[in-house]
């Protein structure tokens, strides 16, 4: 194929896999765009990021500089919600150059009669479209470029910077050359900035013992909503298995009154699209969303592609599970351990067109009742393309829908799920403890291109994990996991009221709560207050004021001169909100080190004051040197550091 | 879309800019192909690299094994020239999936009767491919499988690595997945190793004054390949141009006789392709590539594509060139310079497709003489499409061409011509001197994706670099930047007679020859013979004769205790050749140091000896340590190791 182009763009940033998938954003956030951009020779180029709105006809521009060895760069600011594209053009700039020329000319003393005869050419391109005042300007030096008497004057002219802007503005984009159009997709704000508060609707009741209801639920609204959650996961509410039961902690026979796990779905009350009979009704938990709504509290719901052995599906669409030879349907199984209480979709079964659609229309059944939010279980063990094809189906339809993708797996599935389309994923922080081990995970978390397209949210515990470093743990350590979750990840979330109650025994050697709710009803005394509630209640607030906390990758870790004292700094997409963080990985002593703040960021001098407010105490502190000291006890463990200057 | 695969596959490598351009391979090469291979759960997963040559049909199939991280690794080798595709084939084996489960279930003593129905099923799917000896096996197991009264033997047989074989071999790949196809290019062995000697034609003539002829140059092949060289490189050979002609020391204007620049093409004698009158006929020509040929040489010409003011083009085609607004052609400048005797072509012309073609058609023009090696001349100031169309068209006919890219310019720059197409690029070496610097350079070209795209071809001198570390410089410099050259990069070439007479006088400043044959007639005394002929003639016998020579990127730097000495190891393809390079980077004083044997690679341990023969003066050391000395002196700066176990 002829192509006459002269400029090649290649390497254009951020791209995943070659544009396969797409990054994203959210509104407001900006997105900067690199590319190696070449010609041949020594032609003066030019090149712009071109973006638009999937539902715009017309693509924008903004101009991009040139970097170091052949390197562009510009950015964009996405506004509204859905798909963007944008690509990078690049043109040999024929009027820039030709003033570049007769500038060194002119320099060298040469005359420039037959240059300016060339150049009135491009001023004459550039009148198609300037503006009426300066194609008055561009007529006058047209004419005064062709008449040798007023060479002296043109000779000025030629090279002045008013002709260069204008030059600049209006290029003819001869030959043009662009890169293949990129996605990303733009989500509401509360994809990248949320604050999850799981608790388990049958533990709600006042009464022990007695199963808890969406109204006992809607009576802990105000409760979730006071310590600063934004958004309140309830597991599995819909009817749970009666064949193959489990039992309290886990054992394989369940007792008499065994409540099950509320991830086997599925009985003769119903399965995916049904309530639970004994948290209420449809009615009962549409009102529940709708009341937590009123309060700032959206309600996120579980999605478990699984069923009990009892789910109706069983029976009704026997094909979407797999039979065996001996005619019996396959249960879950990890040789030699079988779960003889789930059922596996079967995904390559024939029928599975209609499967991924009934996968599909709960979904849409959900967000019909006002959940706009899934925290999907196990995902990494259904298929990819399943999740991209059904995230993108929803999407289309209902822009504002969050999933959730709950993959404690191999590094590359999880990344792969974020990839296929997942607005957030469960991380690996869960077991993140170490200094080096959290400055390296948060790293390869924002600073590579999992920073595009995997947005981290982090967990302190799960009702499947209560990590080591938790179980017996003090009150110290309990404030340290969360102010380390909530500064360094913008999207957080813990499983109470387990965690601020510091309950953690585990079943001996295991990483597993003992009497885990997912097997049994707990009863909490849900009014008690304690240190640890103030503490999450605080940094929530902090999270809400401060927008530098609203976000994940703008982040930089400082030195700080003492090993389990870890400091970093962050700052909004305008830097109109700056912090630093100091938390202390010490939850037995008090730890004293000098923190080194980013005077070149911050664009100050050494010297030059700043107002340090702690936020959390509310406390002010002014420090005018590079280092400064500070010291954290185990009762209140970290700072979080409000930067203005003075 | 629905896509119901279950495996995805990214990543795969080599790939260079998503797959737009081609890898570069010689015929025999290995393709070492990894990719990330996943899969939803816990599924047994299989993955093979597909590959074949654009003239085959079918693909062939090399399995890959599994690595570090969901990555996998598979390779081929390449053994005809032209096109070949590759891509990476992922599926569940859902059989080997089954004998894995059963292999636990039995393990644990977990009754599998119905494990043995599921797997007779698989063993009924792989008859359909497996051998009628390997089927009657597969028959024999199905039975027993379905017999309870075999149910001992069968749970034997289940697990068996004779059945694992066969499941191995005979994958159903049911819901396969595959990546795209990426491409190699392979060309002729000589593509990757080449041995340049390029000189002046009109300098060949034994009486001084005399303009040289293609007769006198056909006197000096004996010459050329008695000191090993198989390729004869001339600057062009085509009429040049008498308008504006340069003179000696390319002073503006030319005195009476001078004799002008040969890349000024083109006067009333004829253009492209033409042959200029003084150096003979084309008859003499063609009689001199096929001397040359019978010899073991190749001749390479000089492609470059402007032309002097007098080129017929001009009259005949002159919209091909770029005229003023003043009635004027457009000569090449650099503002403030000025180069009047050379006009570039103008390829935004708009009769650029008829202008394309008889570029095309001067290339037909020589291949048809006998040439099927050319040096082009400054392509980086040409268009980049117009060369990967220019190259793609040739090679299309004529497989065993040959491009050379003479474009020392920026890296990308460089870089992008390799990718358009290039099948040999000149480089960077020319002004690395230091360890540091020839390290990491060789590193770069070696480790990072341009191993995959760019040959490099390391040139101590070209007539338009005098190198400043050769200007003046000692006999041991010469020989050690040779040696250096000659090991590191299998493809190479020298600027003579100047480089073995050590001829280096500059203009001053500059890293210009001083009379340079850019612009006049040299002569030389062509039969002397010094101690630095003999050394590159030992140098280039021990590349014909050393495999590992013949190659670049089997290369691994070794630690050496001495910062002006360096040290590595290369190795062809199947480590049949193996050599130890050390050479000394000083060249006015002895040099010692302890060298590190790779060991690990060489698959020996310390203490079992080894023969290493210094090949040039052909001496044998016994080596049986890890570290072992070397001593190394200016005039024999470098020792070429070839190793031998004994």
């Amino acid at each position: 194929m002829l192509r006459q182009q002269r400029v090649v763009i290649e390497g254009v940033r951020p791209q995943i896999n070659c544009g396969e998938f797409y990054i994203k954003r959210v509104v407001g956030q900006r997105i900067e765009v690199s590319a190696d951009v070449l010609v041949d020779g020594h032609d003066v180029i030019a090149a712009s990021v071109l973006y638009k709105h999937h539902a715009e006809r017309t693509w924008r521009e903004q101009r991009m500089t040139p970097g170091f060895n052949d390197s562009w760069n510009g950015s964009f600011t996405v506004e509204k919600q859905g798909f963007y594209e944008y690509k990078v053009q690049g043109w040999v700039d024929h009027a820039l150059n030709w003033q570049y020329g007769i500038g060194r000319k002119i320099a060298d003393g040469q005359h420039v009669k037959s240059e300016l005869l060339e150049g009135a050419e491009f001023l004459e391109a550039a009148k198609n479209q300037a503006s009426a005042q300066e194609n008055d300007f561009l007529d006058d030096l047209i004419t005064a470029f062709r008449n040798p008497e007023e060479y002296d004057r043109s000779v000025q002219e030629a090279v002045s910077d008013q002709l260069r802007k204008i030059l600049e503005k209006y290029p003819e984009k001869l030959l043009q050359n662009s890169s293949e159009p990129l996605k990303v997709y733009v989500d509401r704000k509360k994809a990248l900035f949320s604050t999850w508060y799981e608790f388990f609707p049958r533990s709600s009741s006042e009464e022990p013992g007695r199963h808890g209801t969406f109204k006992d639920c809607e009576r802990l609204l105000d409760r979730v909503v006071e310590m600063g959650f934004d958004t309140l996961y309830f597991p599995p509410v819909h009817p749970i298995g009666e064949v193959n039961r489990k039992g309290k902690n886990n054992t394989t026979t369940a007792m008499n009154g065994d409540v099950g796990s509320c991830w086997g779905i599925g009985s003769k009350h119903g399965g995916h699209k049904d309530i639970h009979p004994d948290l209420g009704t449809v009615d009962d938990f549409k009102e529940l969303v709708a009341k937590a709504k009123d309060l700032g509290l959206e309600v996120a719901m579980d999605y478990a592609l699984q069923s009990a052995p009892d789910h109706p599906w069983v029976k009704e669409h026997s094909s979407w599970f797999k039979w065996r030879p001996d005619g019996t349907v396959q249960y879950a199984e990890n040789p030699p351990k079988k779960y003889q209480d789930i059922l596996p979709i079967y995904f390559e079964s024939e029928d599975y067109e209609n499967l991924w659609k009934e996968c599909l229309d709960i979904l849409f059944y959900w967000i019909d009742c006002g959940i706009q939010i899934f925290r999907v279980d196990n995902p990494h063990t259904k298929p990819y393309y399943f999740w991209s094809w059904i995230i993108e189906q929803v999407k289309a339809k209902h822009p504002d829908v969050i999933f959730l993708a709950e993959a404690f797996t191999k590094p590359k599935v999880m990344q792969q799920l974020a990839k296929q389309g997942y607005t957030q994923s469960y991380t690996y922080f869960t077991w993140r403890e170490s200094k080096h081990e959290l400055i390296s995970y948060v790293e390869e978390l924002t600073k590579t291109d999992q920073a595009e397209y995997m947005r981290p949210n982090f967990w302190p515990n799960t009702p499947d994990i209560n990590p080591y470093h938790l179980q017996g743990a003090n009150e110290s350590k309990f404030i340290q996991r969360y102010a380390l979750a909530a500064t360094l990840s913008s999207n957080i979330g813990i499983y109470g009221p387990v965690y601020e109650y510091m309950i953690s025994e585990p079943i001996e050697g295991k990483e597993e709560y003992l009497n885990s709710e997912k097997f049994q009803i707990c009863h909490y005394d849900w009014s008690r207050k304690n240190w640890l509630i103030k503490i999450i209640t605080g940094i929530n607030k902090a999270r809400q004021n401060l927008e530098a906390l609203q976000q994940t990758n703008h982040i930089r870790f400082c030195e700080i001169q003492n090993d389990e004292m870890i400091a970093f700094y962050k700052w909004n997409e305008d830097r109109s909100s700056q912090v630093l963080v100091v938390i202390s990985l010490d939850n037995h002593h008090s730890r004293q080190g000098f923190v080194q703040l980013p005077l070149e960021e911050l664009g100050i001098a050494a010297g030059q004051p700043l107002v340090m407010r702690d936020v959390v105490p509310n406390v002010e502190y002014t420090w005018d040197r590079e280092w400064n000291f500070v010291e954290l006890h185990p009762n209140m463990p970290f700072h979080i550091f409000e930067i203005n200057q003075m």
